[in-house]
């Protein structure tokens, strides 16, 4: 190797090693990609879709379909996929309890190659009164796509009605 | 390559597949490895310490010190390690208010391979009332070790007094 060969290889190695550092240097602060947010959008729009339409196990193909899916509400934690749409039914028996479900200020993490952090507002429009509070999802990607695993929910007591 | 070389390769690559398959191939079920649940069980263990001695500032160090740092408590999402501590010195302005902690149900799942999901359960025992609830941290790992990236924080409604 002649120093004419060694220079612009010292200099290509310092460029990838710099984009290297500013991809993957930072952990805690890796930006999700595009395509991983698309999908993850998508996943949350057909819920909230799901939802608007009284379909609550529409809603439920969102979460991960397992029994080691966990929910943490303001009564403790609910394990297993069955029993959160049980939870999810007895909460809201019909179309008018569910009323219209917005999620709003969404905020979307990388939490490395398939796991993501997913923070939010929740509001539901409701005859009987709205309500609304924050949560917490964290997703994983399965061959399947993207899936809720964890969702922590929070009602704001200022919200309820 | 023989008939007799390639028989064994082929059984080497098939015990390989499996074990990988069984590493890695359940997203959502892997298994966080025994030298970072000791680590991460080792950060909750200190700032439960930390607590109890009145030092919120040491119970702190096990948050990430970032401005992306993210808590959400019962009155919505506090951003960046500052104003987390703040918020913790204005709910807990003393010993007395601190109580003791105690970490219960401590629940550690992985989410590849620099990121921890953390459920359980927290309760103070205070002279002037018990106080507890559920949590929700997600931790990454950094040069410094593994730290909380997120917090999602949730006071039960039959043990407030």
């Amino acid at each position: 190797m002649t120093v004419k060969s060694v220079v612009p290889c010292l200099l290509l190695a310092t460029v990838l090693g710099a984009l290297f550092v500013s991809a993957y240097g930072k952990p805690g602060a890796q930006k999700l990609k595009d395509t991983d947010r698309t999908a993850i959008m998508a996943v949350l729009t057909t819920q909230q879709n799901d939802w608007n339409q009284g379909d609550i196990r529409g809603f439920m193909a969102g979460y991960w379909n397992s029994s080691e899916l966990t929910f943490a509400g303001t009564r403790g934690f609910t394990r297993g996929w069955q029993p959160v749409l049980a939870r999810y039914e007895k909460s809201y028996a019909d179309k008018a309890a569910m009323g219209t479900l917005d999620f709003q200020e969404l905020e979307l993490r990388s939490l490395g190659p398939d796991a993501a952090l997913v923070l939010g507002k929740w509001h539901l429009k409701r005859q009987a009164g709205d309500v609304g509070g924050i949560f917490t999802l964290v997703f994983q990607r399965f061959p399947e796509g993207w899936r809720i695993v964890h969702d922590h929910t929070t009602q704001s007591p200022a919200e309820t009605k």
